[in-house]
């Protein structure tokens, strides 16, 4: 547990980066929304990221700053949950674990032989029809003997669309949900959700974080309508709030993060470069941050009161702030020829700049 | 899309690097090449490059930069499309696929996480004859799935000469023509090209790299003579008109381009080291360039005016002069032991040097 001095401490920073306002309703938060205009909607990243950060303490053991698992990798991805599984340790999670298809296991495993990886998913082409259900539940039993243990999932990256495995994960969300941990949904992940919103919606420890495209999808399959960029801010929370408060993270040139509560904006310089994965490090990072924002909150015993108080906005927030910053950098150091990995090697450096040890 | 002024400052730029001579017949360009000597041939290569190269827009998102495939890789090569589809992302390419046999995937996707691997293409010793039909439908319907995606594909890189495999890899090349998809075809690619000259013949989005021995199969085949160094422009010019206006990148000491209307070379100074690969770093840089080239084209929407204005010749400049650079400095640090690895590595600093982000 935390030593509740700095828990204290932690908070005092938090409600002070954060404004302090206290928990209100809709409405009133839509006139605020409305009257602050852009610049105030920006968080206050780096400070969120410093308070919920963890003090490294000698007297922690392993587990303690954070267990995560990938749930993704089949046979045609495995870049992408490696992406995510490595991102979570080097921001300093201590356990990182990726749930895959049998095929995609050693290629993930030959990346790193920092993660743990269970080849455990099934797609439709390697099972017949009548071994199904079987094949469904052994899969259920073996992630259900690791759920609790599990500060986060991330779901999604590199997930594929097989129809078998997506039935699988939809089963994997439930059992989650049960067990109260949090889920980051992103990719292959955010392509289920969208047509079954009934996995996450009214779970306020779901995360979703879509792009341009999913996000454009999530919002035509609720809203009924097409993406409004006068007013994205209201759009974003109305889409968090229809989806009964789950937390949405709309990546673009400023990352836009809604509950549906409140609307906040990280427009902290990343990089100009494209090139696919940087999601992959971003819902690597927002699980790990929502972990320790959320162990901060429990440890803090009820007397955590700024506003937004949510775990998971706090974690999209700092997630998003670092992301950018180790873009910037790795941008800075590669040019155009940056690629994702660049952007991971340069995790550390951007969360000493941002949060040094001492 | 690109912003109109930016398109237009790069066309004018263009124009002045390309000399801005207008599109004219075959017998005044011929005169035009006798007369010119070698030397007006040599490209304007760094300009031009420069030229095409898009603005890097935090605006833009995934995939707006480019998204290439390379069709390659078998049971005995994996290295060669590794080096294709990596080149191009360093490159700036925003997402790149391979399209290999089961036996090369995880091999490739283990050089790197940042390339996404399709295990889809089978080799005769492992289908049976019954099973054929059925095997290459399945295969080509996978590759349509994504066809219309890609801005460009490189056919050719480590695909082996395997007859079932090369039969499939011909209705890829129908279907990428039918969608108008642009082609770079090299190594095993023009193997059957040069023996099913309709597959490319007439295409304008098709380009060849041959190397010394392709050149000459494909000159015997084409022209029914022996290669004329003498007169190589001219017969380059007649090679690539007798093949319907396909632009061809002759590969040597200098490279020469031509699509049957104009030839031009590009002889900046690369490097003496011959290890195997460096073919395979061009192709993946040409798929980079002519997909900017077209898509800088496209979005000067008929205005584009200067000669050459083909996507594909310029594309073939500026990789070849990038493709040079980069040997070069490759080869200052490592000397004889320079590797094609090394190479790839220059490619971000090289262009960098040429075309600096700011």
């Amino acid at each position: 547990m935390l030593a509740s001095s700095a828990v204290l401490r932690r908070q005092q920073f938090l409600i002070r980066s954060l404004g302090g306002y206290s928990y209100h309703s809709h409405q009133t938060r839509m006139q605020e929304v409305k009257s602050m205009g852009g610049n105030n909607l920006e968080a206050d990243a780096e400070n969120i990221l410093r308070a919920i950060t963890p003090t490294l303490d000698p007297r922690k053991h392993k587990g303690q700053a954070g267990k995560v698992a990938v749930i993704g990798g089949c046979r045609e991805y495995t870049g992408a949950p490696y992406f995510a599984a490595i991102s979570a340790l080097k921001i300093g999670a201590d356990l990182s674990h990726v749930f895959c298809t049998k095929d995609a296991a050693p290629v993930i495993k030959g990346y790193s032989p920092e993660l743990i990886v269970h080849p455990i998913l099934e797609e439709s082409y390697s099972v017949r029809d009548e071994d199904k259900r079987t094949i469904s539940s052994k899969v259920l039993a073996e992630v259900d003997k690791w759920m609790e243990r599990f500060d986060c999932l991330v779901v999604g990256p590199g997930l594929g669309r097989d129809p078998f495995l997506l039935d699988i994960v939809s089963e994997i969300l439930k059992h989650a949900r049960k067990s109260n941990v949090p889920i980051v949904v992103d990719g292959d992940g955010l392509f289920l959700v969208t047509s079954s919103l009934d996995l996450v919606s009214g779970y306020p420890l779901a995360v979703l974080t879509p792009n341009v495209n999913e996000y454009k999808r999530l919002v035509q399959n609720v809203l009924g309508c097409e993406v409004n960029d006068e007013d994205a801010h209201e759009q974003l929370l109305n889409l968090a709030k229809q989806i009964g408060g789950v937390t949405i993270l709309r990546k673009g040139k400023s990352d836009l993060i809604s509950d549906g509560e409140t609307v906040k904006s990280v427009s902290i310089y990343g990089s100009p470069r494209r090139c696919g994965g940087q999601g992959d490090i971003l819902s690597g990072s927002v699980a790990v941050f929502v972990s320790w924002a959320r162990q901060l909150i429990l440890a803090s015993d009820g007397n955590f009161t700024s506003s937004p108080r949510n775990p998971t906005v706090l974690g999209c927030i700092a997630a998003s702030a670092l992301l950018r910053k180790a873009a910037s950098l790795a941008f800075k150091n590669n040019k155009r020829s940056t690629l994702t990995g660049d952007i991971i090697e340069c995790l550390g450096t951007s969360l000493e700049d941002i949060c040094p040890v001492h």
